[in-house]
């Protein structure tokens, strides 16, 4: 039951209170539960893995975003997680492909270009079916990890002559000035654009 | 004593709770003390007026910040509140004036450019101590009345032939891609700018 709440207690957003509340529930459920929740987490962990196209997560050889032939394929906006693709697909406005590296470069965690999937990028932009890639959108965060993989992207890839362009970063929609970070509002007053 | 909750819970962020307890310590509290209250705020509000140049709060007839000799006066950045000006103020990074409209344009609470400081702008960018004037930053919120006042001072201001700029609109720093609102990430991509 511990190892239940520990491993329950790892899953993003369950501290130590929610684990041990769905740990009771699953114990007090009939065992039938369980064992297909067991199956479910096999079978999907068995079949999930990442598309060979752009790196998402997958049960097929190809992600859907890459099969579906509407997507430009000449635009790839590169992520951190396959969470980011589901969070720009929100806003239906991008009509691109992804490419998701699976973390970002963080000297201080020891995670360096080889631990995410920088390499699968450049291999990809070399294959025949990528020869009409104009623009690579670095959708990575505007946090120090992302804006470091960010300038390692552009440092690897300026020289395969792709346009590289860089998500904007300033005072989110409907924010108020008044209660912005600093930094934040450092950054809009610097990236400011002409008007009309 | 209701009153006096009623008029404490006007107060930004105080509510009816809050106020409550506040009415109570002031009541609880020797006399002198509500007594020097009121003085302070009758001496304030008749005391504090608007900058004659900058329509910023000040006790004087000109704000601190118009005053200062350091100032680049060839810049005027515009926002909505004095509060604003102190947000960014707090980046230490903007060294130009302001100018506050005290309010954006809202059409649907009835607020038009006239009830703002626009003609105040309009006046002061006439005025020989301004014809330095290269830009106007503006710093309206990123909001529904923020963009509408925006587009009413590029109209109004076009003419002029001085430079307008907006503040960048994105993902606010140290934001996770994941977590942001679809339509500040549609900004954020739609804006996105060319790197190195």
């Amino acid at each position: 039951m511990a190892r239940l709440v520990q491993l329950l207690g790892r899953l993003p957003g369950i501290g130590e209170k929610t684990a041990t509340r769905l740990a009771m529930h699953i114990v007090r459920s009939d065992p039938g539960y369980a064992e297909d929740l067991a199956e479910a987490l096999i079978g999907a962990s068995q079949r999930i893995h990442r598309c060979d196209r752009c790196m998402n997560l997958t049960a097929d050889d190809r992600c859907s975003i890459c099969l579906d032939p509407r997507r430009d394929g000449s635009v790839i906006c590169v992520v951190e997680q396959p969470s980011d693709v589901l969070a720009i697909e929100r806003t239906h406005e991008f009509r691109g492909l992804y490419h998701v590296l699976h973390g970002a470069i963080s000297p201080l965690d020891g995670i360096g270009p080889d631990q995410i999937s920088v390499r699968e990028l450049l291999m990809r932009l070399g294959r025949a079916e990528e020869q009409g890639v104009t623009e690579l959108i670095v959708a990575t965060n505007p946090s120090v990890d992302g804006e470091a993989t960010a300038l390692y992207l552009l440092k690897v890839l300026r020289p395969m002559g792709v346009r590289l362009t860089r998500i904007a970063s300033g005072l989110p929609i409907g924010a108020d000035l008044e209660y912005a970070d600093a930094a934040t509002i450092s950054r809009a007053l610097s990236a400011r654009r002409e008007m009309g």
